[in-house]
C-alpha cells in the first residue's frame, strides 16, 4: 500500500480498490449459496462505506446500537436490523418510533420480558428478531428458549423476522470448523423449535468474519444471511487467525517513526489511534505490513515501540503503515478515515446509546 | 456515586467534588516538599478541569501532541510542556511557531537529530526539555548521553528548560518505591551531567500516578515538577495497584443492565466507550465500585459481561457504574463528560497529531 504525503500522523488510510475486492469475494461467495449479506456497519461506521456494500451485492445493514441506527437511516438507508438486545425505556422507545417512519427497523431480543418491552411498538411496524447464543456466552438465548421469546413477541404485537446469532467465539486459532457448526446446529434447532410451536422463522442470520469462509463452505446453507462487520477492511487479527493476508489489508495507520531512543524503533500511533485491543492469541499490539517479522512490541497512548527483528531501522520521520490489531476499535476513535487523500468523516463514532 | 437519571447509557460521569479532593490531596503534598505539579491533560483533555487544576495550585500543563496543545493554548493556557519527542516537519514547525505566539511551548527531545530538527524555532521563545529514559524503555536517552542532546539543543538556540522522565514501568504490583529510586537517579544524573557540561538544568521533571506518592516520601526532593495525569479521575487500574480506593474514583462509565440471558450480567458498556486496555495484572475489563467482588470477565464493543460473584443479579434496566481500567482511554472515546448532569464536552479528544 502506497503511503501518500497527507496528513500529519498517526492517521487511518483506507484503500478503496481493496474494500472493493474483499466486498466482492465475500458477497459472491455468499451469493452462490444462496445467502444474503446484511454487513455490520458498526466495523466503519460510515455511510460511505456502507454505500460501497450496498453497490457490491449487499442486502439492508446491521448496527449495534439505536443511535448507529439513526446516523444510518438519516443517510439514506431504509432496512436496519439492531442486533443487540435493546433495552427499551421510553426514550428509546420514541427513537425507535421515529426511526421506523423513515425505515424498517428490526431489533434483537432475548428474552421474553425484553420482547414485552416492545410491545409499545406494536402496529408501528418495528419487528423483533430473536438473538441466539451458539457457543459465546454473551447475550442470546439457547435454542429451546426461542420459541418463548418469540411467542412473547407474537403476543405482544409485534411480527417475528427471524432469529439471529453471533459466533463470536470465531476469533481464535483453528476453530472456525467448529464454530460455524455451533452456528449451523444453534440456528436450525430454533428454527425447528419455533416451528413446533407454529411460527415462522423468515430468516437464520448468523456469520462473523472468522467464521465466514467455514460457514458458506459447509453442505446446504446453514444460515439465510450473514452480518459481517471487518470483513471489508481486515486487520491484524484476521491476518493473525489466518483470514486475511497483508495485502487484503484495506485500512492503515499511517505513523511516524519518532524515535530510535536505546535502539528502539518507536512510532507516534499509540493505542489512542490503534485501540488497545489485545487477544490472547495476538503476536502484539498490531502488525506491520510491509515488515511481517516485526511485532509491536509495547504500546502506550502515544508510542509504539517495535521489535524489527532485526532490520535496520527505518529513520526519525519515515513514515510505516501499522495494522490496528482491531479494525472496529481504531475506526471509533477516529473522526476521519483518509480515501485517495481526501477525509471521510466517521459520521458514527461514538455513537453508543 | 449516585447515579442520576440522566442521558442514555452508556455515558462518562464525573464527580467534582471526587475530582478536587483527589487534586488537593496531591498538590497539597508535593506543595508541602516544594513541588510543583503541572499535570498530564491527556487524561482529561478538557480545559475546564485544567481549570479546576489551575485553581488547586497545578502551575502549567503538559500534553502529549501539538494537537493537544492546540487546543488548551486556544483556551487560554500559557505555559505548556508537550512532553514527547515531536517529530518537527514542516508543518508541525508552522503550528508550534503560531502556538509561540501565544504561550511558553516547550517541546520534549531525546536525540542530538532531534534537537538540531528544532534550530527553525531558535528566537522564537520554544525551550527543549531533555527527555530521559528512567527505566520504561520506550523514548528517552540515558542520564550519560543528556549532555549531548542538550548540547545539540544549545548550539541550535534553543533555551534548555531542563530534563524529564516518564516513570511508566510504575505500573505493575509492587513496585513503586523502585521506580521513584530509580525516576530520582535518572534525573539526578542528568542534572550532574548537565552541570559537567557547564549547562544550567532548571527543572527536574517526573512524575506518574502510581510512583507520585514514593516519589515524594523520599529524602529531599527527587524532583521539582511532577506531571501525573490519572490522580484526579482515578481508574480501575489504580483501585487494583492500590493507589486509589473506590471512593477516591471521580470519574465512572454509567451502564444499563441489558441481559440476564444465561443468568449471567451482561452491561451496555463495551469496549468502545471503556477501552480495552487490559494490563497483566488486572483482574477483568473493569470494575465495579459499588461491587467491589465483581469481575467484567468479557468485554466486547458493546457488552460486558460480569461475574457477580454469587451476588443477586440486578433487574434488566438497572442502571450500574464501571470503572474502566484506564481512565485515559475511556475518555479519548467520549464526546462528552456528564458532570452533575451537564454535558462536558471533551474538546482535545481524537487531537492525536
Amino acid at each position: 500500500m502506497s503511503l501518500r504525503t497527507a496528513p500529519a500522523t498517526p492517521y487511518l488510510q483506507v484503500d478503496e480498490q481493496r474494500v472493493r475486492r474483499n466486498l466482492r469475494r465475500v458477497h459472491a461467495a455468499a451469493a452462490e449459496r444462496g445467502v444474503a449479506v446484511r454487513p455490520h456497519v458498526k466495523t466503519h461506521k460510515s455511510p460511505e462505506l456502507a454505500r460501497w456494500q450496498v453497490e457490491e451485492g449487499a442486502r439492508g445493514i446491521t448496527v449495534a446500537t439505536v443511535g448507529e441506527a439513526e446516523v444510518f437511516v438519516a443517510a439514506g438507508f431504509d432496512d436496519v436490523l439492531v442486533a443487540y438486545p435493546v433495552f427499551l425505556d421510553e426514550a428509546r422507545l420514541t427513537r425507535v418510533r421515529a426511526l421506523a417512519e423513515r425505515a424498517r427497523i428490526v431489533l434483537g431480543v432475548d428474552s421474553t420480558d425484553g420482547a414485552r418491552r416492545a410491545a409499545p411498538l406494536a402496529g408501528t411496524g418495528v419487528e423483533v428478531m430473536v438473538e441466539l447464543d451458539s457457543g459465546q456466552h454473551r447475550t442470546g438465548v439457547r435454542a429451546a428458549e426461542a420459541a418463548a421469546v418469540a411467542g412473547a413477541a407474537y403476543d405482544a404485537g409485534l411480527p417475528l423476522a427471524g432469529v439471529f446469532t453471533f459466533p463470536g467465539h470465531s476469533y481464535g486459532p483453528g476453530v472456525a470448523g467448529d464454530v460455524a457448526r455451533a452456528e449451523a446446529e444453534t440456528l436450525a434447532a430454533a428454527a425447528t423449535a419455533l416451528a413446533d410451536a407454529g411460527l415462522a422463522c423468515p430468516v437464520r442470520s448468523g456469520g462473523s468474519t472468522p467464521s465466514l469462509a467455514a460457514t458458506l463452505a459447509a453442505g446446504a446453507p446453514a444460515v439465510d444471511e450473514l452480518r459481517p462487520g471487518v470483513y471489508l477492511l481486515g486487520d491484524a487479527q484476521q491476518w493473525e487467525l489466518g483470514h486475511a493476508q497483508p495485502d487484503d489489508l484495506a485500512l492503515v495507520c499511517v505513523a511516524t517513526v519518532v524515535s530510535h531512543a536505546g535502539g528502539r524503533l518507536v512510532l507516534d500511533a499509540g493505542s489512542k489511534v490503534l485501540g488497545a485491543d489485545r487477544a490472547p492469541y495476538a503476536t502484539g499490539f498490531g502488525r506491520l505490513p510491509d515488515h511481517p517479522d516485526a511485532r509491536v512490541v509495547q504500546l502506550s497512548e502515544h508510542h509504539a515501540v517495535v521489535d524489527l527483528a532485526g532490520a535496520v531501522l527505518p529513520p526519525v520521520g519515515s513514515r510505516i503503515a501499522v495494522a490496528p490489531n482491531h479494525v472496529c476499535a481504531a475506526v471509533n476513535l477516529a473522526d476521519e478515515l483518509w480515501v485517495d487523500g481526501t477525509p471521510l468523516p466517521v459520521e458514527a463514532r461514538g455513537r453508543n446509546t
